[in-house]
């Protein structure tokens, strides 16, 4: 076969010019915390001990280690956010259009961080990990964790590296959830945040999607009680879970915009189940590609974290009281299309920190983009994080 | 075992009264249509042959034959709109609040007729018939049917009772598809129309969530390609299915009202995959009563009839000449909580039949109920049959 020289020179042109744009080639961490100062008493009441987690630093840590970003991914997130892990990767970090060089996390200026949850199936330890003490699979030995004991392994991981006060702790959706409960827990260590498309407390129908995805996977033969990592993982309930969420990450219009009625290939419908529609392709797609990277048993663990989270629950259902200490200077951000997370929730959490006088922002940002929009809307959220970073 | 004989009595009388203020104790119907003329040219391009429907009827037919009322039922309904087929049935016919006597649909003035839809698994012909060819069951051999179709059947059925005229076609969801292609194809026999909660167009999200809930069917190893009469059936999918749709005819706000974070059984988390919140396992129920009453195959070529839906198609993607021959006074309703198919679906068949100067109302009304409002908003959904009705 002959090349195309021409090809390949535009090719190397890209991947260069995409490293610059970014915080360039970088490494996954590890650390395992196996002294027993370290383990983690967990919500469920069971102790976590030892555990890994799995992580990634982006620019550099000053002498007053005062310049720290804490971003939190969401639930099928990873502790990638940035940059590429080699120079011909396809895309970089999840969060690459935010952090980097010059970008709303500019790392010029500030040490970001970011760690695979608990539960996770990226590094950290989760029900795919192999316990120490068996030398086996967890799989649904894995006790079951919570936003807080997500944090908790969060805080451990910074006392690890040193640091003790984070400049600003941030995330969106489930990542806006760890952020909230840092300012909780760790009030004197959690000097602002950003918060964006997330809520104080999952809601009913937050929790019924969710529970149909879990439905889905329970379901699948191949799951297995769990017990799946030496035969066919539940693939096809997996992928169900993830094309159901997924459409609950954006919104009816730009559904529209993309894919109306347009037909997939044919100009005729089959009559029969094949994919007629552009969108039920795209959705197949989704679904397929979803779990050649993550792990069946971590979506339940993680679906279910989320699940639990409501700050109100421990302080007789208000949510006010929550945040009696918490003394981080805010921005809440909520997008119009996004019906998953949508505005009142926001609206909750601001009400609620203003009434501890808590230094808060609002700002609902215009889009079609629905609750996914914290993952694309770079211009708008590049200029609201640098111009609230910028009066720190 | 000792009867309680007062509870016995109470049970009667309350059995009476139940009757009483229904159609009281009514027969399903059948009808097989054999004649070669009576045969059906499906959208398909295939020729359905001979073919059962099942309906029931309510009320009498006038000498003029000018009182019919045709009630069309959406996707998981069936004939029985009204009354009790035994004097010991739990429940009613599925829209039994608005058809008897005295009711919205006056069972004392008019002659009430519902059909279970062709593809059905009510009695009508669907994947789950024998076919008379062959003496097996069709399976996926049965050819996918569309809108058009469903009506062109029923069409068939009124030709059999000898009924010309419709006074008025009435349904909500898919039931106000039929109702608008009764308007398009038969303008003379289609008098006035009352649609609840429709579209004239599937949208893409609406086709996604479909498109979901058969990917849940398909991936049931039991599905096993449509053949599995004989076998156990695809619950599990038809479960998740089911668990899906229903979340999209119910609003965030009832789910709220009706479940919040309330927990099962339990004052605690249970830190595993059990059923924590009352709203999971309300789901879990629906889904499996859902899978002992209705066929997986019924729900794949129903829900595939319902995204083949779009008025428009035919004429160059516009809505405004796909009316162009109707004539039918027409009411359309939509419930401002219904996010499945919102307001804005409504009016775009409220400013196309406007603009073919079709006698049009349009009546949104207030409710937290979803889309679901229109099998249980009773009074709002009387008065404004009723009031349209009487000017008839």
């Amino acid at each position: 076969m002959i090349k195309d020289k021409k090809a390949d020179i535009k090719t190397a042109n890209d991947i260069e010019k995409k490293v610059e744009n970014s915080v360039g080639i970088i490494e996954k961490k590890f650390v395992t915390f196996d002294k027993e100062e370290q383990s983690l008493l967990l919500d469920c009441g069971e102790i976590l001990f030892p555990y890994t987690l799995a992580y990634e630093t982006y620019g550099k840590l000053n002498a007053l280690k005062d310049n720290v970003i804490l971003i939190c991914h969401a639930l099928t997130g990873d502790s990638h956010a940035a940059g590429f892990y080699k120079i011909d990767d396809r895309k970089p970090g999840w969060w690459d259009m935010m952090i980097g060089p010059g970008k709303a996390f500019d790392t010029e200026k500030y040490f970001v961080i970011c760690v695979n949850v608990l539960g996770g199936c990226m590094g950290s330890e989760g029900p795919s990990s192999v316990n120490f003490k068996t030398g086996k699979r967890y799989c649904l030995t894995f006790p079951q964790i919570t936003i807080k004991d997500i944090v908790k392994s969060q805080r451990m991981l910074l006392n690890y590296l040193g640091i003790e006060k984070v400049l600003c702790v941030t995330g969106g959706s489930m990542g806006g959830m760890q952020a909230l409960q840092w300012m909780i827990d760790y009030p004197e260590s959690t000097q602002t945040a950003i918060l964006f498309a997330t809520t104080a407390r999952m809601s009913a129908e937050n929790i019924a999607f969710h529970s149909i995805g879990r439905k889905a996977i329970l379901s699948d033969p191949n799951w297995n009680n769990g017990d799946y990592y030496d035969s066919k993982p539940p693939d096809a309930g997996l992928a169900v879970a993830r094309m159901l969420a997924h459409i609950t990450y954006l919104s009816g219009e730009i559904l529209k915009q993309k894919f109306d009625r347009k037909l997939q290939d044919k100009k005729n419908y089959s009559f029969g189940f094949d994919t007629d529609f552009q969108v039920e392709s795209y959705l197949l797609h989704q679904g397929e590609r979803f779990v050649q990277r993550f792990d069946a048993n971590s979506y339940l663990y993680i679906t279910k974290a989320m699940d639990y989270f409501d700050l109100s629950a421990e302080v007789s259902g208000k949510l006010i009281p929550a945040f009696k200490k918490v003394k981080t200077k805010t921005v809440v951000v909520s997008f119009t299309s996004d019906w998953l997370f949508p505005t009142p929730m926001s609206k909750a959490i601001v009400n609620a920190l203003k009434s501890q006088n808590v230094d808060v922002t609002f700002c609902e940002i215009e889009t079609n983009r629905g609750h996914d929009a914290f993952l694309l809307e770079k211009e708008k959220l590049t200029q609201l994080v640098k111009g609230f970073l910028s009066n720190v």
